[in-house]
């Protein structure tokens, strides 16, 4: 027996409508490349993107085409978002810090009809250019007056915008159509596009919204610092529209002092982004010592939110930390770290331990740990497992790599490991690749980097297993010294002591003067391993436990 | 182009498993009708609702068929919630309040197989049994040792469950499928079937859980008064397991005193039921000098929230009202009056005036106002017209009645007369079949019973059209008086004026005992108006403005 309700897809422009139907004179709050504040609302949004889906249109993009771009946030980054996924085709938004040669690579495998690019990236579309052969349009995110000179045949956006009347009607589709499409960071091998659906965007925006997620309201003003470029802002332009929050995009200043002061005068409710880009903010209220007078929730994801950052938010600036994790294969939404209602008797400091884990899922998501044949372990806070995830807004195959299942039993593995606890809290403790495994033990290289990190003398810290004789492999720390800082190899791993089991210390420290890193900030430790690889092995002279190499 | 994400039906029974597995060791505390307190877990919930659902594939119900129950709220109904829609069959609520009449129409109009009921409608069903030819069987929610004695052939929940191992799996099917059926409580002419599926379940439980709905969390103490046989309480039972709420089900009793000191003992954050139990809560609290101490969040609805309860739960109790609109065809959650960002610097009356507005879209929810030949009328909060609402958990055809489509252009008409402001509140002014029509003219018949039951002297009105020779039709008001009260209908007119336009001004009162409600609770105009029809025609021998009718 078939339900008898009303049959509407869930569509992506389903949240713009109902942003310009019922929230139609909220703001959306622009700093833009080319300097200045700019401001509209929500009517405006949906006219215009209506507007740019006419050009689409008249630049012959047919449903399912990709749309790349190479933006900051903006709302014209905005408009891309609802024009292009709104009308069939498919948002792709290219992350520009990733090196120009996997940039190119990515815009091929996507097969890229046409670019929309930020004024600043000309220079890097003029230097891409020759090498992207899908591309039959470039169009510069600016209109004429602030163009530098001639652009040869580049298109003017807001050209495109002014000859379209906005008459244009909402197609409506399949939901189950490609909506957008994100290339994962991977830090080894060629990146892989993620291709997400209409269905699953707008699933993941109620899953973004609810309460114990970010709990976002027409009340809030929200400014997702978390680029529009990586996994979809986390969701927020979505989530914005489905809830009618006032919009602050902050463009391309994200350091401390930018975004503080927008936050200031945006009176910012919740703001989203990595630890590092906080932690610039945090500095730089210290330094000029003032607060965060409106912020009320500050969203932290991307890597393990440092327990002194949760306690320096909400101590310091009053305001609650919704410690995240998700990756672009999860939309990214997976967890949030907000406690139940068995945690309102706790001690701060236990509500901060609670916190600081990765959180528990919200409805929809379901994960669970495995041993490495594959056996569910049990949630106790203490077992640690191969972390998978399943759910409406997980994926299933990677973009034209249908071939290859990623799933296992229906499950997509993360590459993490993780413990959860009985109250469904999980915890991230090394990636899959990285935990070193001494003896058949897992040791935990998260773990001894984070108390590495804490000694005042070290500024950076990766721990790697490296070959040994009888354990197979043993923890090597590699850190780089705080500026003037002596400490020694022996002081170092005297440190550790007491702070974890006696075989879990690391079997040697070295030296350097920096980590390799990735495009997105994350250490590379496949170029440690392969550097380090025979450090502890007999035939290698032996260094001192204060050793240094550059 | 497809998107590439995991194809997952949303399904009533994933929310339950999300309980389970996310939320297990969370509290549902019920008032049993057998006199005592019970206390279970999430995680006892699903055990039992597995159970259940192979009793159920037992007495042979098969995907499809429809299972009655007639019952409080309590564990047992909540279990058939999870069990009769999670195993494909239909649960099929059956309101208690109707007629016995009534009754048997919708268990013949269902077709239902099996009903389950509470011990209390033991003497009701052996009543209704001899025509209810559909129902092979009979199961009373209770155990052996509550029994009055012989209960011929009925089966017995308990032993039931007893019987079975709970290794039961949720079975996986299309989410189009039906999942419950409630029926309209139709002032007018036999009650309508409404078929939800568990799409619309599983959307509209998002919808209700959104930070601007009733904005529930796993911090939430949630007592559902509102009845699972009326609209599946408002959605409540399946937005607990979403959010991993706590629970709270009273039961039978409804007086306010039962409601505040189960509110009290199991720290209840959020309740909802209809403005008249509010009105027997704030009534015992004040009579006993007595604070809602943990109460966070009323939700009111079902009818218009008086201003004077807005005023009276915020400022005595601390506590925020969450007032809202919505009917059995749209599942019901269809707005609520929550604030917007515009509104956070407006004074206490002004908010109150914008909060005793029926309220603005979730997402999901469209609604728009238009004149008696279609066409759009605008949102200035001045305008009425028909409501017409439209959404993924609003329905499309009545159950058994697919011949006669209830929608224009798409929409289904609500039978309200509405108006919708520049923010998007929209505020009831009518029901389409009470709105006066004087001259072309509409007159609100509920504005003017808003102001009579202002008078102190009066303790319950309505309002109503009668025949007219110049105008068609013009207001006539019906009261009650409040006892010892001595107002008179000349005293009561000069109440209304500055208060409503003059040609507002109802032509005539009259006094009579009580008002024919219906089983719901609302006044039925259909009797008022027949019987009234001439009161102001000149064949009639005019009574004076003071006619006192028995």
């Amino acid at each position: 027996m078939i339900g008898q309700m009303m049959q509407q897809p869930l569509l992506v422009s389903s949240l713009l409508r109902h942003a310009e139907r019922h929230h139609g004179g909220q703001e959306i709050v622009s700093r833009r490349v080319e300097g200045d504040i700019h401001r509209y609302t929500f009517r405006d949004l949906a006219d215009r993107s209506r507007r740019l889906a006419q050009a689409l249109e008249r630049l012959g993009i047919e449903p399912g085409t990709r749309v790349a771009t190479l933006a900051w946030n903006g709302y014209r980054h905005l408009e891309l978002y609802y024009a292009a996924s709104g009308s069939g085709a498919v948002l792709h938004t290219v992350n520009p810090r990733l090196h120009p040669d996997q940039m190119a690579w990515i815009i091929a495998d996507a097969a890229d009809d046409v670019l929309f690019f930020d004024l600043t990236f000309l220079p890097l579309v003029r230097e891409l250019g020759p090498r992207l052969a899908s591309v039959r349009h470039y169009v510069v995110m600016s209109d004429r007056e602030h163009l530098p000179g001639d652009i040869g045949d580049v298109l003017v956006y807001e050209d495109l915008i002014a000859e379209e009347s906005g008459s244009y009607q909402w197609p409506t589709f399949d939901e189950q159509t490609a909506s957008s499409l994100c290339y994962t960071s991977g830090t080894t091998g060629n990146p892989k596009g993620v291709l997400y659906s209409h269905r699953s965007t707008v699933l993941h925006t109620f899953a973004v919204a609810l309460p114990d997620s970010m709990g976002l309201s027409a009340s809030d003003s929200v400014m997702p610092v978390v680029p529009m470029f990586h996994v979809n802002a986390w969701g927020l332009p979505y989530a914005a529209c489905m809830v009618g929050a006032k919009v602050v995009l902050p463009g391309a200043d994200l350091d401390g002092r930018s975004l503080y002061e927008l936050q200031e005068a945006e009176q910012v409710t919740l703001s989203a982004s990595v630890p590092t880009v906080w932690q610039g903010q945090l500095r730089h209220a210290q330094e000029h010592g003032v607060r965060f007078t409106t912020l009320e929730r500050a969203v932290i994801g991307g890597a393990a939110c440092p327990s002194s950052m949760l306690r320096e938010l909400e101590k310091l600036h009053g305001v609650n930390v919704i410690h995240g994790w998700g990756m672009t294969e999860t939309s990214p939404f997976g967890t949030a770290s907000v406690p139940k209602h068995t945690h309102q008797d706790v001690t701060d400091d236990e509500r901060f331990a609670v916190q600081a884990k990765q959180g528990r899922c919200v409805f929809g998501m379901d994960l669970k740990i495995v041993d490495d044949v594959g056996n569910e372990l049990p949630w106790n806070g203490r077992a640690a497992g191969h972390l998978m995830a399943r759910g409406p807004w997980v994926l299933s195959t990677y973009y034209r790599r249908e071939e290859a299942d990623p799933l296992i039993d229906g499950w997509f593995p993360t590459g993490d490991i993780a413990t959860i606890d009985a109250d469904g809290f999980m915890q991230i403790t090394d990636r899959s690749k990285d935990v070193i495994k001494s003896g058949g033990e897992w040791i935990s290289s998260i773990d001894l980097e984070n108390i590495a990190m804490s000694h005042p003398g070290i500024a950076a810290a990766a721990c790697i297993g490296v070959r040994h004789r009888k354990w197979d492999e043993r923890p090597l720390l590699v850190v780089v010294r705080a500026p003037d800082a002596d400490v020694t190899g022996e002081g170092l791993l005297a440190y550790f002591e007491g702070k974890v089991a006696k075989w879990w210390l690391p079997d040697d420290v070295v030296f350097v003067d920096s980590l390799p890193m990735g495009s997105t900030g994350k250490v590379l430790k496949a170029p440690l391993r392969e550097r380090f690889q025979d450090h502890l092995m007999p035939s290698r002279t032996r260094v001192s436990a204060t050793s240094t190499e550059h």
